[in-house]
């Protein structure tokens, strides 16, 4: 006894999200097959729909659904201040802190050798282009603190250095998260909260 | 700064699904609208094949291409054993086994008062009705062995003790799982696989 094939196609699909493995693939398919037909309507309608009106927004790469993302329209940011992050998620959380006033750039994934990830599948030399054309005094790097996190940021950091020795380069500081608990992080949290503590 | 309103929906649909919590929806949701619009794309178009190609068989329940599941058409199979489970991902795993020749009857759900799911709510009726038409020798109950399906494997055990006295009623034996480690598992589990203990 096999799913029907239209039940396994659709599993193979779910399974090819990130965060979903074939378990929770299989789960999803046939909830839907059964209990939730309704709902599956809605999903194909809703993905029809997101297909026909968003896109990437052509300056910084965030989703939109104008050429332009709100963000690069929106004439009171600090236009010299250029943050680089990984996804439209990191985006909206920093915006959420609404500490920042400057501009993005959003990269869609980071350098990952592993997977066949360089730096040109990746939005990084649209970024590159951006700073010899735009007038930028700061660059923060605000990657992951992970391994492909970092060796991202330092990539992007040299080839920024070949041909603009002036601008600055930031990067979000590494430390004992608010809330956290010393007695849970990393060594290497600690190393770096540390090595960065400031003046009590 | 929010999502394009059609990546929201996806995402709101998406979080309805089992398993599938917000963080998790919103990341299908991007990861779709930036990186994989052809994958959305064919997302869409599955979703659209199964609602048109599938439905529950109308004798057991199990998901299938027509009228009856396979299981059901099929003429080499026991048809006085009958299997209670709770949905088609537990019916595949028990047929992968090979060990059963019987037929099934899929609830697709368990009893739930927390979650306002009474026997009406799943197919227990069915269940009832078959055993009281079709020629059964012995109704297995092989619901998961927690608090949800003990209780509704009881209450299925009443009803059909309302108008049957004769069929034998069984359920999965509990024990140690096979390449389980006692040292890990339940106290709970410990107690059943004592009382259930066979000679050696």
């Amino acid at each position: 006894m096999n799913f029907p094939k239209e039940v396994q196609s659709l599993s193979d699909i779910f399974s090819s999200l990130p965060n979903v493995g074939p378990k929770l693939s299989n789960k999803i398919a046939l909830y839907l097959s059964i209990n939730a037909k309704d709902l599956a309507k809605r999903m194909s309608e809703s993905i029809d729909e997101m297909i026909a009106n968003t896109l990437p927004c052509k300056l910084c790469g965030n989703i939109s659904n104008e050429e332009l993302c709100e963000i690069c329209q929106d004439e009171l940011r600090v236009r010299s201040q250029i943050m680089i992050v990984e996804d439209p998620l990191d985006l909206i959380n920093i915006e959420s802190s609404g500490e920042y006033k400057g501009i993005y750039h959003v990269l869609n994934g980071l350098i990952s050798p592993i997977n066949g990830i360089g730096p040109e599948e990746i939005r990084i030399p649209e970024a590159l282009e951006r700073l010899k054309e735009e007038n930028i005094d700061e660059v923060i790097i605000a990657l992951n603190p992970t391994i492909e996190g970092e060796a991202t940021g330092l990539y992007i950091k040299q080839e920024i250095q070949r041909f603009n020795d002036n601008v600055k380069i930031t990067r979000l500081a590494k430390g004992i998260p608010v809330g956290g608990d010393i007695e849970y992080v990393s060594v290497q949290t600690i190393v770096d909260s540390l090595r960065s503590r400031v003046q009590f």
